[in-house]
Formats: structure tokens, sequence, C-alpha cells
């Protein structure tokens, strides 16, 4: 018997398209609908199996699912839940993926007034830098980490069945803090994102970047990788997780500019000491994987 | 026939290593000796058959090599070349694959008086972020590029040499001044290393770094993968390439300087230019792999 009867996807990219298709694997979900703007990408994900039929409205996408998963980038968080506000059922869960929670929680609020108890704000640490449906893959979420953050008021039947939603797709599901999931995210994932940008962009600025890129190697490229992500994405996770991000960067640059100022003071005592903390710690990461 | 009859090469670890195992291969040389500092390196790396054998002295060495490779961390060339001094027949040929190439210059004239005619500076772009002879594999260099340095006064038999044995691995051969290559290598490659080092060591230090190690992701592990590179060989690198790296730190900052401006301001429109120029290039150079 299928845990979800229907589930509904806002937002059929690669994180609402692969989750659609690990749920299907095994029969957890009985029948996916999606929702999106982009009719052709509705159509191509229908085709491709990641969905069973789409609306192009989220309160009809959302009409008689059990389970209803916000999928869109955190800016447009917020429109979606006005649009669903007054249209979910008390047996509706409703859950995100945002990268953001703090942002996610306030647009909820501002929606719904305050946050429905069949509301779980969640975030699955997976993804590639590609993005779309066609990107979407049943097993993005194996071995990976979902982070939810139920609010006091939340229901524990509703965080039951989104942890046992999550399990499904092979993922450890944490519990946290919405701002203790922001900290983390900052310093994990949104800071080094910002800096890859940063890096690529000033290079594509320099009178030489044509030659810069060609002599770049495998460090270079996969240093870089993250650089090839959405930028409106991106864009909306800098401005939702503003604070926390502004804190690790100030935390960066001020080490940073110790370490410029060794350079230049040409004390290799600091460079060899710095750069031995971090190697370790990095083997310390690479052996915990 | 082998190319080359007796190749020395001083420092048999990632690079050295490999290279001797490449050109091993369809007996492009028909003795390797080795040299290094530990005596348990070297005979680890005659048993894996990438040495036939050794001595720990670089003019012991060299005696009668047609071509001597100095392979060691750039810090450490100077004293190479003053063993080295004196002892290279006419008809050797001396490299190096230094990653920095005006230090090396600099190196040679200090202990050869004015650099020898058959002093060709090199340096292949390749390279994991593992080290020693245990790392080393005869693929290595296969597609990836070499950067010659010749000067004004090295002769043209001795780069064709060179040029020939890097070829010789599968690698394409190129040549540029000195300051060029520096300048293009500290925007592709010191750059991104001082600022891995740089994130990782700020990420360690903070509180919660346990947790921030935990819940990180692909992009994460990516983006500081070459955090984990040889801490004395970088402090080497940032020293002997100090005033193009500081040049590419200093554009660097001034541009995520202005990220975090206009992150502070909430300017989306210029998150989103910044972040889809560096998505173009980064996709451009992806495209050029």
């Amino acid at each position: 018997m299928s845990r979800v009867k229907r589930l509904a996807i806002i937002g059929v990219g690669l994180i609402g398209g692969s989750l659609a298709l690990a749920l299907r694997r095994g029969g957890y979900v009985a029948e996916v609908v999606g929702c999106g703007r982009r009719i052709e990408a509705l159509r191509g994900a229908q085709q491709l199996g990641i969905i069973d039929r789409w609306e192009t409205e989220p309160a009809l996408a959302a009409e008689g699912a059990d389970m209803v998963v916000v999928a869109v980038p955190v800016g447009a968080m917020e429109a979606v839940f006005r649009s669903l506000a007054g249209c979910l059922s008390a047996q509706s869960v409703l859950t995100d993926v945002g990268s953001t929670k703090g942002q996610v929680v306030e647009a909820a609020r501002a929606a719904f007034g305050i946050p429905a108890a069949n509301f779980v704000p969640g975030h699955p640490i997976a993804g590639t830098e590609r993005s779309g449906y066609q990107a979407a893959f049943p097993e993005l979420f194996e071995g990976r980490r979902v982070i939810l953050t139920p609010l006091a008021e939340t229901d524990a039947a509703a965080v039951h069945k989104v942890r046992g939603m999550w399990q499904h797709t092979g993922a450890e599901v944490v519990e946290m803090a919405v701002r203790h999931h922001d900290e983390i995210l900052a310093a994990t994932s949104h800071l080094p994102h910002v800096l890859a940008y940063s890096l690529v962009h000033t290079l594509a600025g320099m009178d030489e970047s044509w030659e810069i890129f060609r002599y770049a190697a495998g460090g270079f490229r996969d240093f870089t990788r993250i650089a090839a992500s959405d930028p409106g994405m991106w864009r909306d996770i800098c401005l939702g997780n503003k604070a926390a991000i502004l804190e690790c960067l100030r935390r960066f640059t001020d080490d940073l500019d110790r370490l410029r100022l060794a350079i230049e003071a040409s004390d290799g005592e600091h460079l060899i000491a710095a750069f031995s903390r971090a190697k370790q710690a990095r083997d310390h990461f690479a052996a915990s994987l």
C-alpha cells in the first residue's frame, strides 16, 4: 500500500523531480501531480515518468494531495505559500526543500498567518551544479542528510510523515533549530558558493582570462564546479540567509587577510601552520565521508 | 633505441615518480637514477620499479645522466642546483617541474652564476592532492599541458630534448615567458589553493566545526579538495610567487567586497549579474575540457 496517496510537487526541477522518482520506487507514492510555470517542462517531466499529471496553479496541484512538497527557489516560496493558503485540507502535510530555513518560515508565517501545524520545513543536503527536471535521478538522496526544522507548533504526526518520506529515498533525517540550520549551511554551502562565483567572476574579468582558463587543471575544475550553479537560485539564497552568510564571510575575510599579511611578510611559519591545520581538518572530513 | 640513456630524478615524489613511470613505457629511457633525502622512500620507489637505483646526493645521481629532472618543492630547488653546479657535463640537459618559474630561474642564477645553456625551466600542469612516490602513476600527464619557459640563453637543442620527453608522456608542450607563466598560474592554481586552505582553516576554527563538516555535501568536498595538498609545498609556492599571488588576491578581495556590499544591500541585480557571468565563464571552461 502506498504511504503517500497523492503527492503534489510544486517546482519539478532537480530536487522535486528526483524526490518524485525516488518515491515512485517500491510504490511509496500512488500518484504524483507536478506544478510549475513552464508547460513545456511539465510535459517533459510527464514524458519522463517523473509526474503523472500537472497543473500550473499550486492550489490546483495540491487539491486532494496528502503530501505537498514545495521545491521552488527560496525567493519564490512566499508566492507559492500564498497561493496554497486556505486550499490545504487538515489531512495534507506541507513541506519544502529550501536551502535557507529562516526565510522560508517567515514566508510561511506571512502567507498562512501563523504557520499551519502541518507545515514541516525541510532541506535535503543534496544537489549537483545542474538544474531542471532533466537532471533528476532517483538516487540523488541516497546516503545524504535531510534536515527538518520543525517549529514549536508543528504537529508530530506531520514530522513523522515527512521523515518517513525522506527515509524512503535513502536519506538520513535529522532535526535541528531553524537558526542553527542557517548558520551551518552558511558555512558549508552558501559561503563556498559565493567564493567560487566570486573567483570565477574575477578571473573572467582579467585581460588574460582566455589563457587563464586554458591552463587551468583539475584542482581549478573541482574548486570552481559550484560556480556553474543556477544564478537565480543562489541570489535568492544569499538574500535569504544574509545575516549568517555575512557573518561567515567576515570571519573568512579576516583569516584571509592574515594569510595575505603572512605572504607579504614571507612568514613561512604562519603559512605552514594555517595550511597544516586546514589539511588536517580536510583529511578528517574526507575520512568521515 | 632509448631517447634518454640515463635519467636522474632529483625528488622521487608524485611528479618525479610519475614522469619516470611514463618514460619507462615504450623504453623511452634506458636507466632511471633516483635521488632523495629519505632512504626508505628511495627503496620503496626502487621496489615499485619507478627507479633502477638511487643516490642521496644530487651530484652523484646526476653523474653521467643525459637528462636531469629536479622535482623537489620549489623552496628546495636552490640547494639542489648548488649541489649540481660544476657536476653537469656539457651533454646533460637540466630541467625542473616547479610550479613557480621566476623563483626557480633566480635559484638557478644564484647557483650556476648565469643559467647554463642546457637548463630548461618547465612546469607540468598536473597533479593531485596526494603526494609521494606511492601516489605516482604513468598516466598523470596524459592530455595535460606542460609549460616550458626557456630563457634567452637557453640552447634550442636542450629545449627540443625536454619537449620530446614530455610529449612521450602524452602531454601537450607549450612555451611562454617566465613572468607570464607566473601570472597565469597565480590565477588558476595558486590563488584557488590559498582560498581553499583559508576557508577550511576558518571553518575548522569555528565552534561548530565538527557539525559544519558533518553537514557538508558534494559541493563542499570538491571545493575544498585542494586544501588536502602538501602544506610545505604550498608555503614554498606562496613565497616563491608572492607578487603575482598578492596581485590576484587583491583583485579577488576587491570583487568579493563588492559582492559583500551587494548582499548587505540586498542588491539582487548585482548578485545575479556576477553569478551569471561566473556561470557563463565556468560553463565555457567545462566545455573546453
